[in-house]
């Protein structure tokens, strides 16, 4: 209780001050979609998007939600489990007008870079998957390895709960009719450098989400 | 798929005979549960199960095909995701009986070692979690490495791979009024002696499942 409460108070005081780029999400929508075997019937990797479609802010807090929201409010447990509970995967979403650090505790968006960065998660000069740039949004895992136990076998579970949270957006996405995939191609320098993350934050996965194309 | 086919021959060449002590499964319930949202809302890591209440094979067939079962039979797709669509993680089922390989393709459970082995999950001689037992059934993930690009990024892709088909077992769980969590601990070493599996397949991730402790 004490190590979430330090977790909290840490969020809360890394952004004190509001600023006029974040953004306040509305209420998560937390018990809808289609039933869930019928979403798992779903789930598939889809990596045509409908471009001209974008996301409600509505459907962006109800995905982050899913991702990796809080579902327990007293005591700060969360959708997707992590090793010993380090909650190390952090969610950044990135849309054309900026990349922003998913608040979980306080439902919001805090804005980190400004413009459209999805370049930097479709790969790197030398390999690139344009699709990614058909997607609206895009939602990156990042591990914060200075959160776990460090070495290897932390690195092995950190990769494992990236793929937990990705896998709660790819249901998500089933059971409300969005189109995703989880990539692990990315621009793991790029986007250190323009987030302004150390060494020891691990961009591991990667989920664009839009409508499916017509 | 040229690729699906093979890896659906292989399936059915490997285990061509179907001994007596292998276990058909009824057809899984696959558009059932909560609602997504609803599933997302309950899931949590429980390690107090009902030691008296076994699985029905009803919920054993839902529960493995929610974690990695064919969810688009025209091409053998899968409602687990994989890099590459490697498809290298593999589902061993274990209960007081035994331990079976999930045969994905045939919905069936392939005898691969008499008795209960369930300690072989609770973890190793220097550190064991005995609240394992009290679960009537577990979910081993294991990677066989030989399916994928090897090498260190390979590892990790294949551990995230193991978090997404955990993930699914979790959110099947939560659906459906059962306990689990997702566990790394486990007797690695044990477990290929056993099954008599080689260097490259890697135990990574179990899952307990089991009712709730009333």
């Amino acid at each position: 209780m004490i190590r979430k409460a330090l977790i909290l108070l840490s969020l809360m005081t890394n952004s004190y001050t509001i600023s006029a780029a974040d953004i306040a999400l509305p209420r998560p929508e937390t018990s809808g979609g289609l039933p869930t075997g019928r979403a798992l019937e779903m789930r598939r990797s889809t990596r045509e998007f409908d471009k001209e479609r974008a996301l409600s802010t509505e459907v962006v807090s109800s995905l982050l939600w899913a991702c990796c929201g809080i579902n327990r409010p007293a005591d700060a447990h969360r959708t997707n489990p992590t090793a010993m509970n380090w909650q190390e995967i952090d969610a950044y979403y990135f849309d054309s007008t900026g990349v922003y650090l998913y608040d979980f505790a306080a439902n919001r968006l805090i804005k980190k870079a400004d413009g459209d960065h999805r370049r930097l998660l479709a790969g790197t000069a030398e390999f690139s998957q344009n699709f990614v740039l058909d997607a609206p949004a895009a939602i990156l895992l990042v591990a914060e390895m200075n959160r776990t136990a460090g070495g290897e076998r932390a690195s092995m579970m950190a990769a494992a709960d990236a793929g937990i949270a990705s896998q709660n957006i790819n249901i998500y996405c089933a059971a409300n009719g969005l189109a995703t995939v989880t990539r692990a191609t990315l621009d793991a320098d790029g986007i250190r450098k323009l987030l302004g993350l150390p060494q020891s934050a691990l961009p591991l996965l990667n989920n664009p989400v839009g409508y499916p194309a017509q």
